[in-house]
């Protein structure tokens, strides 16, 4: 212990793609978690939380190719185990797990972990939060899928944030047009993933990857005039009219859940901010119906047009994953959900200057003060913080024996807290208090200089002024 | 994807010594986050979040041999890294990163991993959520120990706890009597975990471990009989009335720290559940001053005297540790903290019956009926649940298009729903809407089939129904 030569062969840092959240990051973090809980209750939500790691097992098969960004636990002896993924593939086996279960409306909060390439300032890390909601259970089409975005209005309402696009489409739609244009079964979902591109590549370049997996540029050049269409009743006016498309089984069963998507996003009020893009495909296998993802200008709200979405990604993203959980159990469960990207609304939030969150929330700072002979009244400060504790008064006082007045008001300027309560001997033995709500400036104010209360009534004179000092 | 067969060959279960939470144990939980939260905070403290994971060397030749009870991330390249043990040495590795912050009062809530034997009826887990607050600083001395105590009052008065001990010895006084006695310095830390056992094992075992480490049997006598004192001041007066014992510098160290201590937990009004006990040692090497260990009745209060305390171990501990950052930057931040053992307390809540938490938390389903014909009203029932949630009413309703009446009641009542708002055709075209509280029973309750209100005044209504449905 103590050695101090040891500690320079320290390498002093977080793990890569790690962060320590404190100050007005965990303050802003901390808002938005509060945000979204309120909303996910508001609709009926209870929380789960799973273990960190799950069996290796269990999150084998899941993700595809991204399986390779799978931390895993070294082999102790025991189990062997890895850190989770995301929040989903946790919540199929919870439902799997109990089968008593056949509806559930959960949220979770919590971090999950990808061996990916961080990109710190895109807010892409390899441990990072996400905050996921899902409807689980058997339900009449569309109706929890139409909560759910809902909720996604409801949570970027709350966050005041009004310029936002939720790009939705459907899986089946899609991959009717596929195997309408020509394309072959196990083509589907490579050429599908070339779609999901259009966002960032320009159209020649998609069509090139197309044909590099070997599709013909006339196949290309129909898939190309069909995904490049977004809107919202004219999309489906357009599937039920095209030829080729209307008469597709997949598709019409795809415009019926759109249909119904459509008139139930009108009755909750939820329509603005939707988009039926043909394009949208998703990456993830799990997918078997309504897909959606939540863009914004993010932080550069002064570029207008395509280029404003590329920067930032998506901030929420889901869809239906009607299969998960009978992976599991052999038993289906129908799950619906949305995972919001955390720590990206965050760095949106503060690029947009909206980290303006006092870090530190300290409503009274008690000191003390005194002429010759001062003997700190490190008792008497005491006394009054835990009257004021008790009162659920926030307070500090200084850690000092005998702090000098001036070291005071710095201590309690720099923690931002708004009133003083200033004991002084004289005043004390008057049974009186000193209270200052800080920074005052006008000299004109009668408590400019503070007021002398009497000690019984100092609670209550307290609380008369803390808006005001909090600036309510 | 969805292939059954597959499922079948699933272990389907959560790894050793983890669990998921869910439900009422989850509301419970919740509930004592919040609580802990709110008097950390009251006491100026911030947050603090640090990865899941840290660089292996930050976590070796920190833990003694319990070092093995590390988990180790498998080598996928790139850095080695562990699962954090405690939240402690994360918080000191963040000091050091951080020197421009030279104090700092702060809390995190978060899980931590032990590759231990489980014992979950004992609440012990290789999983388990700590809960730490930690004053960083130097100040004049045993001023933040006192506070932290404080604090240790506040959290168990704000769960309503009345009988607990707060058991507190002092390293250096701990040191100076083995010292005194004749205890070799390499056989102070293995005499000291003997010392330690004195709550779990009688005297005679416990003298058996200390000759078994080599110690004479007089010495072992001698220790015994300091060591099974406890109680306050008097505690005190021995120390100083001691021939040996009150020659000892490191003893008299103590001493003198032990007297702030109580001045200060006096001027705090934090003395009443205090036990200044002798044989209390904690395991960890770090610690350099006062030690604290935090004992209750637990889940079995009808037993009394000293059984009841062994069952249930320690709820909170924790102590001084000058040394931890300097062992990381080569400049010591004095710090003082407490761990609060949130499962455990859980486990005891649960025991005494208190996880009455509703874990489901809505305040209204919509429903509707219909004769002949009827529609089930699914756009009406979705425009009114937006309506309530835009009034911030929790508000849930069937995903079914046309649910029977009966269904729709047995699906709020069994979710705990206390308010139901019901629509019928007829009604609902003369403007109005019906609000039942649910579950009364008084025939001569003029709303024991409801009530029949303005859809205008809908919202109202159901606020003013809400505190008596929810049995405020």
């Amino acid at each position: 212990m103590g050695k101090d030569d040891k500690s320079k062969n320290f390498n002093l840092k977080v793990p890569k793609g790690t962060r320590d959240w404190t100050g007005e990051d965990a303050a802003l973090r901390d808002r938005l978690f509060e945000t979204v809980t309120t909303v996910f209750k508001r609709h009926g939500a209870t929380t789960l939380d799973t273990p960190v790691f799950e069996l290796k097992e269990i999150l084998s098969g899941k993700y595809g190719e991204d399986s390779k960004l799978i931390y895993d636990l070294q082999d102790q002896g025991g189990e062997l185990c890895s850190l989770r993924y995301d929040l989903t593939v946790p919540l199929a086996r919870w439902l799997a797990m109990n089968p008593s279960v056949q509806s559930f409306k959960r949220y979770q909060i919590a971090k999950v972990y990808r061996r990916d390439q961080p990109a710190m300032t895109k807010g892409r890390m390899r441990e990072f939060y996400q905050c996921d909601f899902d409807i689980a259970g058997a339900y009449d089409a569309m109706i929890p899928d139409a909560e759910v975005l809902k909720i996604v209005n409801d949570v970027f309402k709350a966050l005041g944030w009004e310029a936002y696009t939720i790009k939705m489409n459907h899986r089946k739609i899609l991959d009717g047009m596929f195997k309408a244009a020509g394309v072959k079964e196990d083509l589907i979902r490579p050429i599908s993933s070339a779609v999901d591109k259009l966002d960032k590549l320009p159209w020649a370049e998609v069509k090139q990857e197309m044909q590099t997996k070997g599709l013909s540029a006339e196949i290309a050049d129909q898939i190309g005039e069909w995904v490049q269409r977004k809107g919202g009743d004219d999309i489906i006016e357009f599937l039920k009219s095209d030829p080729v498309l209307s008469q597709n089984e997949d598709v019409k069963k795809g415009i019926q859940d759109m249909e119904l998507l459509f008139a139930y996003l009108d009755a909750f009020d939820a329509r603005s901010h939707v988009s039926f893009d043909l394009s949208l495909a998703r990456g993830l296998d799990y997918y078997t119906g309504l897909i959606y993802e939540v863009v914004t200008e993010g932080s550069a709200p002064q570029i207008k047009g395509k280029q404003q979405e590329v920067g930032v990604g998506s901030v929420a993203a889901g869809g239906r994953y009607d299969n998960l959980v009978g992976m599991f159990s052999g038993k289906p469960i129908p799950c619906v959900g949305i995972s919001f990207g955390i720590d990206r609304i965050i760095s949106i939030l503060k690029a947009r200057g909206e980290s303006t969150q006092r870090a530190k929330d300290v409503d009274a700072f008690v000191m003390a003060f005194g002429g010759k002979g001062f003997t700190g009244m490190l008792t008497e400060r005491m006394q009054v913080a835990q009257e004021l504790w008790a009162s659920d008064i926030k307070t500090e006082f200084s850690y000092k024996l005998k702090p000098k007045l001036p070291q005071q008001f710095k201590q309690a300027e720099s923690a931002g807290v708004p009133l003083a309560v200033i004991l002084g001997e004289e005043e004390l033995k008057a049974g009186k208090v000193k209270i200052k709500v800080m920074g005052i400036t006008d000299e004109s104010n009668p408590e400019k200089d503070g007021v002398l209360v009497d000690r019984k009534d100092m609670v209550a004179e307290i609380r008369k002024r803390l808006p005001a000092a909090n600036g309510v």
